[in-house]
């Protein structure tokens, strides 16, 4: 009854799960041949060892491809813009690669003329419902293959057991075992102590990209962004490209322990879960952007921007980056940026990130309208009429009461 | 032209401008008695002396009111347990004592028999609207008087020249001239240098409540604070009386620099300010309760309950708090936290509110179902058709838009 | 690998396709009992011959199970006050009853102590969503069977050819084939030449519960609905029981041609689908209901409602009638309903439903306010200073944009 | 006190009270010149008539301005795009013509050279609010006059005594006496016996644009609109222009009772107010369009469609046209009609729109997937799967809530 695929792309990664599947997929399909493609999304990644490492697993090629430019400008900075969350802390890192891996995958697979693309996602997380939908956004026909969605091995544990049986290379890695993504926006852990969310996180063992608040130096560091159109441009007052300031504002942030968040979150296949994330030098431009939209962004813009930020951030963590909702959201949101240019000036200090001024050539902020002295351009004896007005609905509703109360 | 008003009640403070309003009003409407009225909701401030400076300034009499506990009861608990916020940061203290007091008001004017209730804030803030709409909501034909919006004094040295020539006692407090307002919940500090947004506020001379998280303990305080339908109950396992748990958060909290925020509004009435903020007890509360609605929630529920959310903090902030629609949204936060009960484990350090397990009977995490192994609760193979589904609409327009392409 | 199942409840219908599940699961489940349950709802039923039927075919007894009041009083009535409705049209009729049936089932399904509960929805439909999580609402443990997502059947042909074959009793009725269901609340058809949206619905084929525009009488019909707090309990000033007040309606809205929606609507499931549905009584009781809340209810509560009005809606035709989120917005939606008492009068006339007036004592409506001549109440100068505060923001932002504009 | 204007620019009618306006400006600003403008955005009028009028009761100059064509293409259509409506059945007529007229009338004022400008709107009203935001968005500093929030004449009585005495020519008309608004999208009437909402309003006196459904001839009439991109762009398969298009659809729905709308809405300004309009080709277009939507739109779109819609209206209805959130809006409209592009063919009989087909090269509806009958695209078997992980929130739930029952 299986399909007679002789020739499958695999989302390839190098850790155990998907080395295990190319040898899988070898087995299940007898006679095909797998292709690895590994998108560079900025996680910390000897790619030449893995392109060895593909290959000796069974792999007849591999693809190594660089994304990052694409992921920060297409992804990360259109959702930055919207201030797009999910659950109130959850930044969304694996959320943006997903859909961009899978675009190039399907790129791939149509040039090397595959049958059907794999990946070594489980089947109860989102990422199997990121990586498929992204790829039937540009190929809904094509098969798409789910090891673990239908093989025997059930945990870590078989999985190895299978792959010395089969003389798998298994490096025995620095590695803790927790379950975690990476890309140039963030670093996630899940899995292990991390399941039981009455356990604070064992945090010296899991940090990689920051520091902890107690570890992190004892002294302010100060840094400037600068952003035009609500995209970040600069730093302390230079340019600086979109790559380079992502991994320069990791390195502050991380080092001042900037970022780091531990959520239970509502899958959206139907469960919990729980996993600590770190997110460097998003945070940082997350609370930059925000503070610039407050002096630049007018009051009903800015409360409706914010309810659309939840819906947005709700469709990236869905799965449905490429969906007309998402795409008409971002005209709204990119609409609304016009005027963010300016400066935030921060200061980090042990996990804190303190406001240390702003300034626009289009803040809305005015002196003169917000001083308590006097001013020529606001007359005081106008509120109490807007009071008056402000109430009425109010007032004519109270006043009904009674009369019908003393009816 | 003027109303020829007998008897006067004033919201009281015991600042400057309140007590210049006394004589003002004693001027303007010749022969008036004026009795004040002092709402305690937890303000730092020496009640007896107050008593004895209003009566010096010429009100009759003076009615300090302990309102405390309706105050954490009845207004904060229920926005509480809303998450009710605005504009992502600001815990709206000011908002909440705003209509209690004016409630207290409108009694005590009927029973002294008053003709007018008098305030003494200024023609640009919030506290006008929120004082009169809650005086409104009791009253809708008291007349109010602002003698900010009236008079001629358009400074701060206009009212000390006024205070002078009248021979007010001044008495030289170490207050530093920032606007503030305080109660049990908050302390808000506006105007002077703060009305420059590109400038940081010098904390080392504005915190009262808090520390800085540089002046901070270096070394973490673990607590645990226990909920009940949503109602913070007990301390590290203690139940604790509301107003006596917010004293003792508000002590742990700003010890460790909790709760400090830099923000520039969007006041109701129109224009942008800034304000720095302590909310120490505030911002634990606010974390420990999001937290445990994390664990205890369901999906919906709590996505819409974000946006409600907004909406609430949008009509508290507005002076909206006995409308219709607050109590509505009420009736919808009370609902949601039937099973918001369990216990909150937090490690401050630093201004760092760091998460150390959080455990409910009514948890709807389970590991069964989130573990990354097997189970027998969840078909990893129904995912598959989940997706499909879940992707259907885009794969018919996908495929829909291939045919009229092809056309 | 199939259960062995001893006693199935199946949902019956009396159609066709339960009576041909009867003999099916009986093949497949070699030895079971199967029980039939029907849930009046309101449908035109013989229940007598019903009862017959499903005995002919194979069920070894049919519990009628009268639903009527429950259906009105706990579904439908707590949906009118949220003005719940699906895509601006679809006033949800099937959808409220599945919820209902499902829990009568799984209470009859314990009692006779079933292992399995069976119904006759289609695959791509949104009854099979409905039922289930209705079922698993209060069984989670359950087994469902559906046979149509199983069996091999898949067309009407198929499944006469299967009676014929296994002397499944057909009554040749003298139903048109379009796929129907039938409450108190509604009557939907969907399928034949329905599936194509560029054609005219047949009405004068379709139509069975309302009279066309064109054959309606050709005058007017006046009659007034009675609510309290939300709830129609009233016809021309009479108290009327809540079953027969439905009855009377459609049987006096169906004369006058109201309520007949032909839409394209978006199933949960992922695909668009065509459908007429005729709900005289419900579009009565809608129209009336809005045009008293017109009236009673205050600017912001109504215009949130309308927002929860969509999100009630959407959840109860997504088959979570059973979810927090829809029973905290129920207590939304039930205070927003305190003052909402009144009559309503209107004129039925070929179609249209006139206003004829509405009158409530706990009316907002104020003539004297809302009046072109003098009044004592409203000072128009108010409405001077309330703009300037009204578009203050906007002024500011004029004014600096001109200032920018000029460096 | 008051300003010594020398040139002021009045927005004049024609009626009564703008008529006056010019004899009480020139009273009240003595020596100074008062030029009228008239906004032709399709009202009914004899613009000769009104030119010599204008002069006869004091102007110095009218400039008639033809809008219309700006009115339909700039305003109505971009609104229609949104289905933009105020409390479920205000198409929003006035309030789309008040900003339009407003900014051409700062173009003129600044073209000659006017020190204020000045409107006929009463203090209780909403146009009062359009006119003076619109004005301010082009010139916040351009001073405004409104006589009807500040002269002695509190009734319609006064005006003409008023009239009489300073001989301004009264033109006895065939006019009821209802307060009106009217442009090619609509007509308005309000006052009389219509403020009282417990009474019917005699409709055979006041619709001048539709029949009743009554007086409606006793057959269908049917017609086709074309859409491009959510704009109507022809009439039974013939391409025509937009204000051709509007007077013709006026013209046929009128005809056919199409359009009348009874209602009570909440003014900005804080009371309810009744009236009733006429809007003919408006409600065509809306439910044509809204039709189309049905066919062309995603559902996750359609949806978050809806509730941009609310709150666009609101913007409308509340003055701010002009404003960065209307704006930003619109992009999400304009970006959502991508793929609006069809025919919509509807039966007009009596007062009722009755769908007669849509069809449009993008429609996402498939017959393919929506039949009952058998196909290759959609496995059935896949629902089961959806069903349990749309529903598995809900299982963990209710399977958590029986162990703590239990404990």
């Amino acid at each position: 009854m299986k399909n007679n695929y002789k020739k499958i792309l695999l989302a390839y990664s190098g850790g155990l799960d998907t080395s295990v599947i190319i040898t899988w997929l070898k087995e299940n399909y007898p006679g095909c041949e797998v292709i690895g493609m590994c998108g560079d999304v900025g996680q910390h990644e000897d790619f030449e060892a893995l392109q060895h490492k593909a290959i000796s697993c069974g792999a007849s090629k591999l693809y190594i491809e660089d994304l990052k430019k694409e992921f920060i400008t297409d992804y990360i900075f259109p959702a930055l813009k919207a201030n797009a969350v999910y659950e109130r802390n959850y930044l969304l890192g694996t959320a943006y690669a997903r859909p961009l891996i899978a675009k190039r995958m399907v790129e791939i697979a149509h040039k090397e003329k595959c049958d059907a693309i794999a990946h070594g996602c489980t089947g109860k997380g989102n990422d199997q419902v990121r990586f498929e939908t992204g790829i039937r956004a540009f190929d809904p026909n094509m098969p798409i293959i789910a090891p673990w969605r239908e093989w025997e091995l059930v945990s870590r544990e078989d999985e190895i057991e299978y792959a010395e049986k089969h003389h798998i290379p298994l490096s025995i890695t620095r590695e803790t075992n927790y379950s975690k993504d990476e890309n140039l926006w963030h670093l996630s852990h899940e899995g292990l102590d991390l399941e039981d969310p009455s356990q604070q996180p064992k945090y010296e063992q899991i940090l990689e990209l920051s520091k902890s608040p107690q570890v992190a130096p004892d002294q302010s560091t100060y840094l400037s962004i600068e952003f035009e159109k609500g995209i970040p441009i600069g730093l302390n007052g230079q340019k600086v490209e979109p790559i380079a300031l992502i991994e320069m504002l990791n390195e502050i942030a991380g080092e001042n322990a900037i970022g780091i968040k531990d959520v239970v979150e509502n899958r959206l296949i139907g469960m919990k879960s729980r996993g600590v994330y770190e997110t460097p030098a998003g945070t940082l431009l997350y609370h930059a952007h925000q503070k610039l939209e407050e002096i630049c962004l007018d009051r009903d813009l800015s409360h409706y921007k914010e309810i659309v930020a939840h819906r947005y951030g709700e469709l990236v963590y869905n799965g449905l980056w490429y969906s007309p909702l998402r795409e008409a959201l971002q005209t709204f949101v990119d609409y609304s940026q016009m005027t963010v240019t300016g400066s935030v000036k921060l200061e980090l200090y042990k996990g804190n990130i303190i406001d240390a001024g702003v300034v626009s050539p289009y803040s809305l902020y005015s002196e003169a309208f917000a001083t308590f002295d006097e001013d020529e351009v606001f007359d005081h004896t106008d509120a109490e009429s807007f009071i008056k007005i402000w109430g009425l609905s109010q007032t004519v509703r109270v006043m009904l009461e009674k009369e019908y109360l003393n009816q």
